[in-house]
């Protein structure tokens, strides 16, 4: 086996990390902005958001929500009204107290002392309390349900440590938000709501994800029920991909919404609320990506092809500009995946091998490159990003079809690699889950072992209040946290690995982001 | 001539503002969020600013701008660096001080005092000075240029006084930004862009607008250039509905914009901006708005076709959804103005005939009830929203075919729909614009005359300075401004009806929103 070159000059295997941070940066996807916790979201990086937001907000819709659009700003006073919440959000956040500029004394500007607010604003963390007021004016009898709205937008949390995607001070998101005439419809919408996640990640993102419900001491701030879709990355850590929760009546208590039911008497609502956030970028990222950079599943592919004719600067090159354009009115004549093929023809000044290592780097899906040879013999030259090297001779695994042959199979090969991404992610994750620990002690060694152990699954007694603190306590001190009670896990045959107590479920250990 | 029972409570001859106020409510499109200045948009008015979005992102695409995002906070020193800018921006915006909350002396939540921000940090009114940042890192050489992006985002601008969609403190838009080589190709940028607004404008919102250039002192804060589509509304006034701006060299001089040029040396970049905010959702209102509501061109409703059975509650209502059902089908299978139509079946209690007035005020463009006794028929009762009424009888204007042809025939309705209301405002448009005018006393004469009167043509000799600040000071006496020059104007023939001197371009004249 030949040695390989690799695109990057980080690997994952010596520090993911900085792998991470260099795939961003080579890929163009994002950058710091200079403002505190805040990125500039580059346009490959908002491209594959926005190929997101498409495929979510389809689903979204297709399960009876309309979208709608609430203030960015939240009163003071609302932050007051859900005590749980505020608990959970009243700190960290973006306070406006002034509404005006002015020359301050050496000349730079300063918010004007007469121009103060009577009442500070939030910028948003969540927006649970203004939509709660909304959905109180909106919904007055049981034919006003389900209200089922979704938002997307951007929102604030004043981090104090931040990475690109992962956590920043704004980030970008959906948060739906329903209200249900009973427990029962609500609980069955938070599930529905999750399995929708749960399809967006796998079909979409390929992330192959575990769909589960979190314990207790995770629950969002003022929920009964909070689920999540955890994905594993690449070192074997969690990440939280999106959340479901049921609210109960919590929120409506606090906001007023309540409705006369079919008896006429008045009755409060029970709601739910979910979001998904630009955070999936970097799961993508940490899923898919390898040592070469970014890999994109070609459902979130901002271009799926990319055409790169070896251009000379001479006469010729109007003849394989042609001979390329044709094949690239061929793909994008065709359908894959259910939506039209989307394919660029990039005939801008510079090398083509050169941007062929940009795009390698950036994760298109496919890369086809036509030299003038190529032309002469009626071929393409071909790379499939997730089949990039050739193990045998270290060089990249170029196929190179006839250009009739390349219009026709192109689309297969973008269906197959969707398929194959999460194939391979699932296999990954199955792989690094470890089951069957008897005691708490083998989790120590478990993670005490490896530089990416991946997840454990473990059996407990559901502990409640001081003892899960205590679970929590112990988890902490090896960084560990317990993601969520997979779904699908098989049935308890023992007694919990924290209290000895007779198990209940299982849950997943994981470091997570 | 029977009387007409309208679906609104206020005409449009008697109190416009009032009207445009119960359109906006009646069409449950938006509120006052008890936020001040900030509205909810319901998800009527946000499915019609999505419809915008979709469109206009599209004509964005196809001129090669990429989408991206950047931060919603922009440090008060950024505003010091552009010194017009500052003049024009740096006074009503929201401002951030604080980072955390904590509990206050009675209990309620105040701004930590130990979390006071080194720099306060603005909620951006337009993004100029945060992507000049960002395009000073990205442009090296000319080989980077142009550069050309565009952002969908919210943005804040403190405003005393608001109305609803015209004038909010927060307000979605989108604003484009691109960096050129030379000052050539970014004024034809300008006016590319200034072209799509008018595109967008005239064929998906049927406004039939009127672009031209800025006067001096209608320019957008550091500009060098302003140019604009102007609409005229129902009442007479101007709508801005959309503007592009020439920056010159101002904001890459303060941003650092520079590149090596194709001989080796340092240039700076021309640069432009342009933006289309949600204020347009009311120029349609006010464009095709009529007195039962709003009346949406085809392109833009949410839902095309509102199907609604006259459900009785009964085992017959099973048949009756079977036979809407299949019509549904046939429609949702077939494009319309290059898409596929949009057509609901709308099941939920209640009447027929009280939904039916719900979305003639919505402006669904097109009604189809079908009762039992229509379903006996092989017939649909259908109701085109822009020719509602039956003069001589006084009652809605239902056409009667059978199932099998309004299957055909809707697509086409649609399309004539919106080529009519097209036809419609530019004959209204050009019926209110007087030309012609001798004097400055014709202009007063004309304005004082009547409670909607339109727009005046005059010719002008164009001053500068303190000469056009008189001009300005003059026309505000009567609630005028100088709203564009037309593109399309006749040459000039005569004398400036404010300084006597030679004609040198037409300007329009109105009161606007």
């Amino acid at each position: 086996m030949a040695q390989i070159r690799h695109a990057l000059n980080t690997k994952r295997a010596d520090d993911f990390a900085a792998w991470y941070q260099e795939v961003i940066s080579a890929a163009e996807m994002a950058e710091e902005s200079g403002v505190r916790g805040c990125m500039v979201i580059r346009p490959w990086g908002y491209g594959i958001w926005e190929r997101m937001q498409r495929l979510l907000d389809d689903r979204i819709k297709a399960t009876g929500h309309d979208n709608a659009y609430f203030p960015i700003f939240i009163p003071l006073s609302n932050f007051e009204r859900e005590a749980e919440h505020v608990e959970g959000f009243a700190k960290e956040m973006a306070v406006v107290t002034h509404h005006r500029l002015i020359a301050g004394k050496d000349g730079g500007l300063i918010p004007d002392p007469e121009a103060k607010l009577e009442e500070p604003l939030v910028v948003r963390p969540t927006s649970e309390t203004i939509i709660g007021d909304a959905m109180a004016r909106w919904v007055q009898s049981w034919r006003d349900l389900p209200l089922k709205l979704n938002q997307w937008a951007n929102v604030v949390r004043w981090e104090m440590r931040t990475r690109m995607f992962l956590r920043t001070s704004e980030f970008l998101w959906q948060e739906g938000h329903t209200a249900h005439a009973d427990e029962a419809e609500a609980k069955e919408h938070t599930l529905r709501m999750l399995e929708v996640y749960r399809a967006f990640a796998d079909e979409d993102l390929a992330l192959a994800v575990v769909a589960g419900e979190k314990p207790e001491n995770e629950r969002f701030p003022g929920a009964v029920e909070t689920w999540s879709i955890e994905a594993m990355m690449q070192d074997g850590k969690a990440l939280q991909a999106g959340t479901s929760h049921y609210l109960g009546t919590n929120f409506s208590q606090a906001s007023g919404i309540k409705f006369q039911n079919r008896e006429g008497s008045e009755s409060l609502c029970h709601t739910t609320s979910w979001g998904v956030s630009t955070r999936m970028v970097g799961g993508v990222i940490m899923t898919h990506g390898d040592d070469d950079g970014l890999c994109l599943p070609p459902k979130i592919a901002p271009q799926q092809v990319v055409i790169l004719p070896m251009l000379r600067d001479k006469p010729e090159d109007e003849a394989l500009i042609d001979y390329c354009e044709a094949l690239r009115a061929t793909l994008a004549s065709q359908h894959v995946l259910g939506e039209p093929l989307r394919v660029l023809l990039d005939t801008r000044p510079g090398k083509a091998a050169a941007k062929r290592w940009d795009y390698v780097r950036k994760g298109a899906p496919v890369i086809i490159e036509v030299g003038g040879r190529d032309m002469d013999n009626g071929v393409v030259s071909l790379l499939r990003r997730d089949r990039l090297w050739d193990a045998d001779s270290g060089k990249p695994a170029f196929q190179t079809p006839t250009r009739e042959v390349a219009g026709q199979t192109v689309p297969d090969i973008l269906a197959d690699m969707q398929a194959s991404l999460l194939t391979a992610a699932g296999e990954r994750r199955d792989e690094n889950l470890t089951r069957g620990v008897a005691d708490f002690a083998q989790v120590e060694q478990h993670f005490a072992a490896s530089k990416y152990p991946g997840w454990v699954e473990v059996q407990w007694s559901k502990p409640t209040g001081e003892a899960l603190e205590k679970v929590v306590e112990r988890l902490k001190e090896h960084k560990l946290t317990i993601r969520n009670v997979p779904m699908d896990a098989a049935p308890v045959d023992g007694s919990c690995i924290f209290t000895g107590e007779p198990a209940v479920e299982r849950v997943l250990l994981a470091k997570a982001y």
